[in-house]
């Protein structure tokens, strides 16, 4: 068994989710790994994981809809205001989905559903550069 | 160190929590493994994980009550409906609970509290199979 | 590459967040593995985990505000109550947060964000000993 460990910076543009499945499909061709488990993490606080389906775009737009709606940012009780409005939201939002998802591979191939992508889901509303650690492991 | 890959099958029948622990320590016990870490993989969108209680039924009934209140079918913004009303709900409600579930095992048993039960959580109303994967990593 | 497990004991005292980074980084360094994952696993269904931050403490009394108003415990639906009103919404909460955790390290040093820190979430409102388990893979 071995660890390969693998950096990604993804560029965000505002609240959304960004599917980087190929980025991590690439990483494990690089690893040379052929069973075993990646973990995907997310170094931020304040955008997180998840993995949705990536055939049809309305679903991920009813997605962010229904989670603005459940965290909305007009809430006169927040207290940790100081980066704007969508401070608070963001790390509430965070908390609620996933900030590390573990993938098994078999075969050099991840065991993902046919219609399962890995997205970042930005939560500010400005552009970013987004820390993603992948640790594989293997044989 | 070795890997250990297993794949289930999970037959559901409409909504709800169906436990599938006792699966995941037979293929514990098939690996030979003795201490490491089980990644609990579920390959769809519209279906999830979750560890819960598993002595009074009463908490799961209420679980699935506050989700279903959360996560409305009626909501006139969803534009995904192609499915059908539980289509939409489906993604959301895996959003918000778990794709993967990694669980140490010690002594070639799974450190799982005294009340602790690994559910697929069945978010769809027609009933369907499920695949789950079992990535064992330990020695 | 190895194993290591190590096991905690949390004392917690009310609803609220606890953060245990430097355990996670005390166990690490006896570990002397230097890269890998580490699996933190909460034996519990009635507190979970969190990783958020730990800068500004205002950060984490909204989080706690917006989740009690999500699951609220005056709900008159929930059947299982027997332990009292902060029974059912543990659970809930649980459900909605994270009963594991996997954080990647790299050259014996946790790969978390400049503001990460990883936290124990208790749900109840009376004193728990909370037990987490530390799973290190690496080499």
């Amino acid at each position: 068994m071995a660890v390969y460990t693998k950096m990604l910076s993804l560029r965000t543009s505002g609240q959304g989710t960004y599917e980087f499945t190929d980025e991590i499909t690439d990483a494990l061709r690089g690893s040379g790994l052929r069973e075993g488990t990646v973990t995907v993490f997310c170094c931020h606080t304040s955008c997180s994981l998840v993995i949705m389906e990536n055939a049809d775009p309305s679903a991920r737009h009813d997605l962010h809809y229904f989670l603005n709606k459940l965290v909305p940012t007009d809430d006169p009780h927040y207290t940790h205001t100081l980066e704007g409005p969508d401070d608070m939201t963001s790390h509430i939002k965070m908390a609620l989905t996933r900030t590390a998802e573990v993938v098994p591979f078999v075969d050099g191939r991840l065991c993902l559903g046919t219609w399962q992508g890995v997205y970042l889901w930005e939560h500010r509303d400005a552009s970013h550069s987004r820390r993603i650690v992948l640790s594989f492991q293997g044989e």
